[in-house]
This record gives C-alpha cells, structure tokens and sequence, in this order.
C-alpha cells in the first residue's frame, strides 16, 4: 500500500468513527422514558398546614427537579391511589379520567402515563422557552367588578424559566355526552381539581407553583398534535425555591 | 270585677302568652348568624396520605355536623390563610376571589362570608331535598370514547342526604374582563380548585364527600336569586360515615 492511500484508508477511518459519534450523539438526544419512583407517602406537611402556607409563587431555582421529587409530584397531581378500581388522587366528572399532563422540561416534552406511572416522550429537545408566557401586568386604574370589561392588557417580558411545566390538557372524548361547551366547563373543572393537588404537593415540600391560564396553547396544541377535543387549560411551572 | 270579666281578663293573658310564644317560635326559625371557629390546623392527615384515600362516597350518616368540623371544612375549602394580603386556602384566576360557597342544611341556606370566617344567612328552611339530584344511572351499554354522544340517562330516585351541601357557585362579575364563555372556563377551573380543597380535607379527617355536578341548578338560582353571571358549577354533599 502507498503512503497515500495508507493516509486515505485512516481519513476514512476517522470519519466514520466521527458519524458514528454524531449518530450516537443525536440517539443519546431522543429522550428515553422515564420510570417514576413509587410515592413516598410518609413525606411533607398535613393538609391543614399545607393549605395555611400554599402561596403563588413566580420565581424559580435553575435547577431540575430529583427524580422522587418529580416521581411524587406527579403522582400527588393525578396517580393512581386505587389501581384496582381505576381511582386516582383526582375525581374526574364521570369518572372520565379526562385529563392529560404533559411535563415539559430541559430534555424534552413527555405526558405522564398513570397506568404505568411513567413519563412517555413526546417531542426531544427544550420546548418550554416556546410555550410559556409572562403575566399580563396588573392593568392600572383597573375597573372594580362589575364595571364594563377592559381588554386584556399587553404581556411584558418572559420570565425566568422552571424546570418543570406541567401542561394541563383535557380531553373531550373521554367523555361519554355533552356538546363543546359543556365539555369544556367539565373539563376545567377536572383540571381545577388536579391544579390544587399540585399546588398543595408543593406547598406540602417547599417546591414552588403558581397555577396559570396564560400559556401559549395554540403553539402547545401545534408542538403535541393535539386534537380539537383536547383543550390546554393551565400550566403549573415547578421548582425549587430561587 | 265581675266573674265573667276576669274569665275575660283570663283568656286575653293566655292568648297573648300564646300570640308571644308563637311570634318567638317564627324568630327562632329565622337561621341566625353562625360565628365559626378558628381552622385547628393540627388535626387531620398529611397530604400524601390523604390524597391516598380520598375516594368519592355517596352515603352519609343522618347527624349534622360540629361546629368545629363545619369551621374548619370552610376554612379549608376557602378560607384566609393570609389576611393582611386577602390570600385563601385556594387560588383563584387574577386573584378573582370570584367561588361563592352557599350552605344548605337543615336549618336553611347560608353563603360563607370568607372574610369574617362566618356563615351569613340567606334563607330559612330545609331546602337541600328541592336542590339536589340524584347520580344519573351508568347507561347500559355505554359507547366507547370517541363514539358518538348518547343523551344522559334519566336520573333514578332521590339518594339519602347529607348534613351539609355546600354549592359552589362563581360569580363572573369578579372577573375583570372576558366574554360568558371564557368566565365559564375560568369559573370552573376555580371551582375545581375549592372542589379539591373540600375533598382532601373531608379525606384527612375521616368526613365523606363526593364533588356532584348533577344539582338542580335553575332551582338553585331561583332560591338564592342568583345573577345570570353566577353561575353555579358543583354541589358538595358532607357528612360522617354511615
């Protein structure tokens, strides 16, 4: 073999040794489920002190939350507490199970599967800059209840992001009857009661949440492929304390 | 004084005695005030255990509630927890404060006044047999999600009642902008959240509940002669175990 095309066999070498890298790369980029901890029941406040300290909070640590952390706030949000009957820690009208939580966070996007208490992927990457909005500022001089309805005022600047969004999603075709309209106050309604378990798990921990209805849901809709039935109602940021 | 007079005299007193007596049995019909307790925020479980047995129970045994146990049901449901900054045990969407908690029990109906943590009364009488409905059947027979909607069932007869209804209603005039609509979906969402309230704190100290969106809510409006902006979402039967 000659010199040169000793050289080209070992260019050779190394480049495919580099796409095998890259290619190995981009795999480790696909996120993997995540198996959930079982509940660590024996953690945090009574109700009665967590409902005197349960507070809206904003501002978040930047710092991904522990896998029992996530694994129990997920299952204090909508687990199954009665596998056998099919219950979860949320009652749902018609026991339709409507709602869907999709857990955005630095990896990837994944909705948390209850049967199996796991997080299934979705989408890879850090979405969570793309579907968050700010607070709409406190309207000055705003009109007191029952005054003609001003319109919502502009949003300022994004906020400081958590590790977690939970996206609260119902979906309409769980249940058995009812026209949109009805179908949406049920399923606010069930989002409303997996909300506060969420808020009350944080305040029970020391995490940090804040329920909110300002969310980009037509670009969550466009990233989940949802379906016309299935309504984004809230975002729950999550976090340690900053 | 002849004989006949003083028989006169006579039955004048005992009618007025009567006239008095019967005038004091109307005023202590008429439901008074109800001063409530402080929330003793060292009874019941901790959270994760109550979320852990939190189940939806339709039976309740025939005995009213405690003082002590009504105090701390409302103050959990949505009571101040932080006064100076008029913050309650449930979040609200902009801070609405827009749920109305009415109370139906044996000796009237009442509408919970949050801030002086007292039960504020709105009519007299036993009114929970006029307001509640009983759970629709399971239809036989039940298509799968996604099939067509069936109509509901028709409802069978009326179930035992509880000590207490609380009817959560939500007063859309609260809410500074946003057309019906939208102040459905944010008015169930904050029902949802005081929903939640009321079934974990009934789980973590052994009081049975069970959120009902099946109320008679045009006999409801008639009753407490709501708005059409108050719009009334769920009807949460307490009581002990039967």
């Amino acid at each position: 073999m000659k010199r040169e095309n000793a050289g080209k066999v070992a260019l050779g070498g190394i480049a495919a040794v580099l796409l095998l890298a890259f290619a190995a790369g981009l795999a480790a980029e696909e996120p993997a489920t995540i198996k959930l901890n079982p509940p660590s029941l024996k953690r945090g406040l009574p109700l009665m002190e967590a409902l005197a300290v349960r507070a809206s909070v904003r501002e978040y640590a930047d710092r991904d939350l522990s896998l029992q952390d996530l694994s129990d706030l997920l299952w204090a949000a909508d687990g199954l507490s009665r596998p056998a009957e099919n219950k979860s820690t949320a009652p749902s009208a018609m026991n339709a199970h409507d709602v869907r939580i999709y857990v955005f966070m630095r990896t990837g996007a994944f909705l948390y599967d209850q049967q199996k208490h796991e997080l299934a992927p979705v989408l890879a990457g850090d979405l969570r800059p793309q579907i968050v909005m700010a607070r709409p500022p406190r309207p000055a001089g705003a009109p007191p209840p029952g005054a003609p309805a001003a319109p919502p005022a502009p949003a300022a600047a994004a906020p400081g992001l958590a590790p977690v969004d939970l996206i609260l999603v119902s979906d309409g075709d769980r249940f058995r009857h009812g026209g949109p309209e009805q179908k949406a106050v049920w399923g606010a309604l069930d989002a409303g009661i997996v909300s506060q378990n969420i808020s009350l798990f944080c305040a029970a921990t020391g995490l940090k949440t804040c329920p909110k209805a300002s969310v980009n849901k037509e670009k969550i809709k466009e990233l989940l492929k949802l379906t016309d039935a299935q309504v984004v109602f809230l975002d729950h940021p999550v976090g340690y304390a900053k």
